[in-house]
């Protein structure tokens, strides 16, 4: 019996747990920088095993596990999955629906990390017949910034590893799919503030005012010229005001108003153009509306860029196991969405993949971030065998 | 003794109570339709005095006292004096502070109702010296659309009105100061609300959207068209866009955003073009950015319109006076704000004038609905003698 | 007979001279600065009179002729007649229609002069009888700025008058009506040219260059918030952009292109407040937009400002001959349109009236500036009875 | 000597001819659709030649040149070169500079025609060596709307083609170096036309207009929205609006403004949904400035699809030969330039490849379409040897 078969088969044997794992956590879901008994969980998981556990890594409750392998010297692998959940109430129905008023696991957290418990528990076991390291990444606070990924990189824990592996769970993918995207994967992430002083006043006397308001519909006009014509064509930028906070009444002009947006790209070359550009607006916008403008722009996650060549070896792993555990794998297009595991492939070569989650018998699934979102749970499994099957192939 | 030297007499010996009568409403300040304690008071004030009193007129607790003359027959004249408060935290630095917290008197209807109620009592008193009659409106409800005004003069209590009038106190006006203005002399206004339903989503993903925030952005810019290129530069007219209903985070698109704003105007001429440029502006809205728009437009105060004539009579009679209990008085441009006194003057001939209630040793006073705002109680007096020779030229 | 009933009678005696001078005069229109012939006509009318005749006045050819009265000392009088006519191809159908392609007398100049001469021949040869001085004021350019008004002005050849007065005849008002507007009775203008200066490119890469059209787009409508937010909703003021030039094809996205546009007010208080704002907008597009503005702003012609009092005394005279030369005369709302009689009046008092020349059984007229404009030619013996019962009240 | 080796020989031993023919059209350039001599040219040229010649092919001078191959069945092949100029006065320093003022080969079809016929002549000389069918395509007006290419497709001379191939020159691209593009290569492209009619007036009175210059510039803003709120960010569109037209003087309000531009997308996925989102934002436009608006948007060339397996079959073969007559290929990004190739290669599969062509000693080359365009002429037997390897693979 070969290690992968032993791997899978203790795998296998313990689906039950990890649905169990999973669905306990769902039912426990804590937000992002506040998962204090989920972290409490996992490490009372490792109690007992033959692993040297560091609680508390970065800006949070971040746990790395370090497994040691008894074949002999080989690369560091770091394998991550993240632990936190949304402030969402949850609308699923489900037996384990969460405890937490206004917080659920809506993003697949609960079993990113449940299948990480079992397979490392797997990766213990048989830690005689591997050679190397095996770092798990047990990651807080991936939904809001600054996240977790990057305060764990800057501790230094990781300095060693020579790669890095992510999965993510996909409801809108068909379960049983596994994509890949080399390269550029998922958009880099810039958020801003625009806070507007002007001077407020009676509505009937305008001209006795500096109206903040109106500057703020100007520059949401203004704006869409950042993406319209500063931008090359080729390249994906987005950006997006997401709010406008001026509430009041009908007579009186308001001193300030807030907007608020997010930025997106495919290509870290956009990301100080897209300020730059903003900035000119802003700037401009002051002098011709004579309003003071504070623009809180942050850097937020990174562009999440999958190494070419690892792309390249797990398509060729995957590929053989295509139509066994799991049904295809193939390559897609980059992801709108963000993600802090880009902080690791900034440092480390690595991918970060994406496994299909639809719930049986569903024609449309809820996408992630929704109230009533669901993952099919025989994800978990197939997870669990694809991270393992890369990960034996760095160590076995 | 002539009547009114009578008359000043009564006002003149009564100062006193007229400024306790004033500091006991400004302690005990009631919001606009609430204001059951005050509206006892005044019903307090009239008891056993030869008058018919009628309470809860219109919407609210308006009160009419009519007052017959004994000295035959005349015109019918109305003396208006509102008595509801703001919601405002008094911040000024008086010993007869509001008592009710976050509502106060900024607008001196106290100042108004208190002489007013003094001006009655001297014109009870003396009742068998003139003629006609006077029916003494005590509103309620000014400040907040849709007044008080309206509902009263729709219950046709006052419809044999022959004439009617009313007074403002101006801490913004020297004490001694009285302004008259013939002709359009407060802003008409209309109030809007507009809902711009799009359809939200993730931020990274504007093409999936129809994107309510951008969509009331564009209409901001367009609105500046309806005063700067529709309305004749002629005319006074502004629109002014007071609110911006979109709170929100970084990452969600919204479905739905909210604008609120008032439209002012110095001629009935542009009540209804203003709308219609504004549906005009809407529906094109609706159709370049997908969205639905709910447009809740409403005709409020209109214009208030002194009768040229009147206006000219009080000139006389107090250009007269002036140098005596009060400076000067003096034709003055129209005012940004409006007031539901117009609903009077849209059935009835007559006038509303301002008397200057600036404090002692004041540079610049605080305006009207200013948590500061204080007046001169001197101006008391002025106004309940002025109101007297005003009323005088007419049943004395 | 009176001096008023000679002159009148001479005047009626004329009447035919006057449309015969009138109709060469239409015949033979000359641009504003290039009024050469006209000057020459002009010049030849008054050569064996006893008068002072000043030709080549100011900037062109402005003519000033002086005339004695015998009378003894009394007042010095202008009255100004201009004699410009326009780039317009006449498509009026009269017999005399311009003999100069694309030039027409369509603003009435050749009326204001016919019935200047004529009054002025009449004036000469009862100066007998009259004292003091007057100086009639031929002015050329009056269409285009800088105008001939100015430079007469500044020539000092009028700083000894009293008192200056102007009519203009106006085809849309009733022949046989005089309207006056006491204090601001016609717009001040300021013109400006603004080049937006970028840099151009390939209409497929927006991106590598800074797009002047797109920054012109964005001037329009931030440039609507000077009215309609910057300026006192009571006050009269417009901004109009006129012209937008940046012809060209499919594929090339401009260096520059060039605005132009005019402002109007009617208070002088508003000339500079509306300059600030613009160079506020223009400085804030630079910025905003990565492009470089030149704006060419000129201070044009004032405010026509009617001294109240020389108002009140026309409107005196002219109500006693209300009913016999003319129907009836009344006080009117401001023009929208310009005039550089106002440097007249921005140093001397006076007036500038209008008289009503609306054609025969015509329901609506054509307005000035039309290529089917046309005056009724009664309205010439008017104006010159008009013009003499307003300085015969002062040198009579 | 194998055929290529024949063929190569015989293209090295013609360059000098190959350039005398480039200049000689160079020196006599001709408009699109006005290529009467360079058609005679060509036509000359193949003259006692034994091909089939069909001139006037689709919408002016196009000629379709048949060489029947002599060693037995094969494919039909296409190979285009274009041969019209553009409306540019040469500012070039070269001794055959144009003779026809304003008139340019600036965008190297010059070069494309010389390398063709030299490499027509080449497989006619040889054609008992090859099998299957040649069709070279000398295409006219390329560079004007509608193009020649497609009325050439839409003839139907071209329906027995199996594959088709093109090359461009490339100053911008090193000499030596030829690039390949598999898919979406260059963009698809629509033009419009935006007329918008108001109604115009004086430029102190707005408010009787509808003022069509103002409504130009909201629509410039507004169509920001269509790229950066309504198209995928992965997406690469581009809206660029390219001429404003609204000449003018300060005082008129014009009647109606003409806006003009270009639309690129590198999916033809894009090329309906844009059209819709202007459609929606100039009907929006009409209602909501009251103006009529003539949108004359005009579908042109498509998206140039270069078959991928083609670009990969060109791709072994030309890799086996660089670094003998040029140095690398290499894959290039898309180009945001359009081309009329497309209309082939909508029908028929094959490809349409870059030549680099920087002249000697320059840094920086002037980009296509520019006064001072030139090509390294080396480039052209780099063409004529490049196209022979394509073929030959094919016929070979």
């Amino acid at each position: 019996m070969s290690l992968k078969e032993k791997l899978f088969k203790q795998l296998e044997e313990n689906e039950g747990r990890m649905i169990e794992i999973r669905r306990h956590l769902h039912e426990n879901p804590e937000l992002s920088f506040k998962e204090e008994k989920t972290a409490q969980f996992i490490e009372e998981f490792y109690k007992d095993k033959d692993v040297t556990l560091t609680a508390n890594v970065g800006n949070g409750y971040g746990i790395i596990v370090e497994i040691e392998g008894g074949a002999g010297d080989g690369p560091t692998i770091g394998l991550r999955a993240d632990f936190d959940a949304l402030p969402i109430q949850e609308e699923a129905d489900v037996e384990f629906k969460s405890k937490n008023d206004g917080v659920m696991h809506a993003c697949g957290h609960d079993g990113h990390t449940a299948y990480m418990l079992i397979l490392g528990e797997a990766l213990i076991d048989l830690k005689d017949e591997w050679k190397g390291k095996i770092k798990l990444i047990h990651q807080h606070a991936e939904e809001i910034p600054p996240g977790g990924a990057k305060s764990i990189v800057e501790s230094g824990i990781l300095d060693d590893l020579d790669e890095v592996y992510g999965i993510h769970l996909m409801p809108t993918l068909d379960n049983g799919d596994i994509t890949l995207c080399p390269g550029e994967a998922m958009t880099g992430r810039s958020n801003f503030d625009l806070k507007i002083q002007g001077s407020g006043g009676h509505g009937a006397m305008p001209h006795t005012t500096h109206d903040a308001l109106v500057a703020g519909g100007y520059f949401i006009t203004s704006a869409q010229t950042i993406v319209s014509r500063r931008m090359n064509p080729n390249d994906s930028v987005t950006v997006s005001i997401t709010a406008f906070e001026a509430p009041g009444g009908y007579n009186v002009i308001q001193d300030s108003v807030t907007l608020r947006g997010t930025v997106r790209y495919l290509s870290m070359d956009n990301k100080e153009p897209v300020y730059e550009e903003m900035v000119k607006i802003v700037k401009g916008l002051e002098t011709a509306y004579d309003v003071e403008c504070t623009l809180d722009y942050v850097y937020d996650y990174p562009v999440l860029y999958n190494t070419v060549e690892k792309i390249g070896e797990i398509e060729t792993v995957l590929e053989e196991s295509a139509g066994t555990y799991f049904d295809k794998v193939y390559r897609d297009k980059p992801q709108a969405a963000s993600e802090d595991f880009a902080y690791y492939l900034e440092k480390t070569p690595g991918a970060f993949i994406f496994v299909g989650a639809k719930p049986e018998g569903v024609e449309k699934a809820y996408p992630n971030h929704h109230p009533k979102f669901e993952v099919n749970e025989k994800s978990l499994l197939i997870s669990a065998k694809a991270m393992a099957e890369i990960v034996l192939n760095k160590v076995g």
